[in-house]
């Protein structure tokens, strides 16, 4: 955790929201929006994702922008990676965090990738051994993304056991952090807070955990809150909720960074983070959608009368 | 509380929705969608506001929804007055809750009633006598209502012993329960929970205590569930977020009737609500309004795979 920080804001909306959206945004205009966010004092931003070109064109130029994101002073520098060879880019560019994702629900695994989560298990001690293996990269965090961790499209609810496996699986294998996201947005605050109370109690409260949250059905901050009441400290969003759910036309995508960082700061949690500036690069990014739809309230209502910063005391 | 639910939804929208918005209902079509909503499961609706017609016209056939929903089995019909004579025109209609409604904000409540605060419970005191006064209304429970208890757009913050004294005053002077309101909109779940704790500590646990959020900066959920984590058991909603606020346009009202039943059942807690009548009684407000804009994320996108009601165990 950045120093003078007590919850870490992981900006999603570069690679979640762009590679959920039909606009492909230049390395330009992704910058742009990234210098901005940076400035505002977003601490981490998953900037791009190594999957193949022709599978996701959004994503193609993440090499670059990974590279060109490294000369901002102070921004920790996630991508996302799908496998080994991915996962290998990443590195090379440069990147300091890189989120390597699988399903719990072995059916959307399988869906997904083709490969059973414990065949993505083998793949995870690879890529994390392949980090061991080359010095110059012993300081890229490898973070261990458990996906559907709170119900499944395709398989319905997922037990709770099997995210204690899947996440014991990833610390047995090197991973330097867990990240929990409810991939659909099936997740409600009861049992967001009754996964993670078990997950602390399963690996311990020295794995730094982070929370990913889709706003699909509206509970995207009750989530959040119910995460923060369990002790999680790392929470993902996307600017503007951009994103969305291929299944549901005008659906959310991530939570929304900025009313994620008002929720916070009200509640007096430090973030780091200045509004005026978060909505400075949401209009930079919105300038370049074509007509996606854009989410949040706080750029419709601004701030309460009296709002103050939670200070760093 | 009614057999068999755990948390009482109280559907707020053909008061404080239509209360704000331009379209004005005929009773007819009020009555659709009380009736189907009714059907639905929702147990307590507040149908009306004893105002004065001039105020708010769409109010003005308060005394006769009033009438006409007493017909429906089960239902609990409240009201809204904002003074004695409102109260005794809605005893006189025959309302098994009234909720008289007074701000904890001095600035709000003299900007709205042109009373202090004091004097509004003085006037609470001569409602409660009025009732006290007619056996034939011994079993109307009268409602003490606390707007801008989170923050006010006048005066800023709202200190917390504010609260605690006019939640004394209301009982002191025989409020029958307490209605906590965020009416503008500036809670947040930290505070939330540290309010209804603290009203808990104040006031015991026997009384019965609702509240009243809005979703103005997307917090509205997360507000729920703090307040459910505080022991809250009755919620205030507006079927698709119907309402709004005067200073932003296209921002919700009160927090989605639909969406919170789906919340609550998610976690376990029994409603007594089926979700697909409430989206049918959505279908009957929707088809009456004249482009005002409704909201919530149910609708659009539907329950997840699996979903279970919480059983009537």
């Amino acid at each position: 955790m950045q120093e003078g920080i007590e919850v870490l804001v992981h900006e999603m909306g570069l690679r979640d929201g762009l590679q959920s959206i039909d606009t492909i945004f230049a390395t330009e205009g992704k910058m742009a929006w990234i210098k901005r966010e940076a400035e505002a004092g977003v601490p981490q931003i998953q900037v791009g994702s190594f999957v193949p070109r022709k599978l996701l064109p959004q994503m193609a130029d993440s090499a670059d922008v990974v590279r060109q994101s490294l000369e901002i002073e102070g921004l920790t520098v996630s991508a996302l990676a799908p496998n080994l060879k991915g996962a290998e880019n990443a590195m090379a560019a440069g990147a300091h965090q890189i989120g390597i994702v699988m399903s719990v629900s072995e059916a959307h695994n399988m869906s997904n990738v083709r490969r059973t989560t414990q065949d993505s298990l083998d793949d995870f001690a690879r890529i994390v051994e392949c980090r061991d293996a080359h010095p110059e990269y012993k300081d890229i965090c490898i973070s261990g993304g458990m996906a559907t961790a709170f119900g499944c499209t395709i398989s319905g609810p997922v037990p709770l056991p099997d995210v204690m496996r899947v996440a014991e699986g990833l610390l047995k294998r090197g991973a330097d952090r867990l990240s929990v996201a409810d991939t659909v947005g099936y997740a409600n605050p009861g049992q967001v807070k009754e996964l993670f109370d078990e997950l602390y109690r399963t690996v311990g409260k020295d794995i730094a955990i982070g929370a990913h949250f889709h706003d699909t059905r509206g509970l995207g901050l009750a989530n959040a809150f119910a995460a923060l009441e369990a002790g999680v400290r790392e929470l993902d969003a996307s600017l503007a909720g951009l994103g969305g759910c291929p299944y549901a036309p005008g659906a959310s995508g991530n939570i929304v960074t900025e009313d994620l960082v008002f929720m916070l700061e009200s509640m007096g949690l430090r973030t780091g983070v200045d509004l005026d500036g978060l909505l400075e690069a949401r209009d930079i990014m919105e300038a370049q959608l074509k007509g996606e739809p854009v989410h949040g309230t706080l750029a419709k209502v601004g701030l309460p009368m009296g709002f103050k910063y939670t200070s760093t005391a």
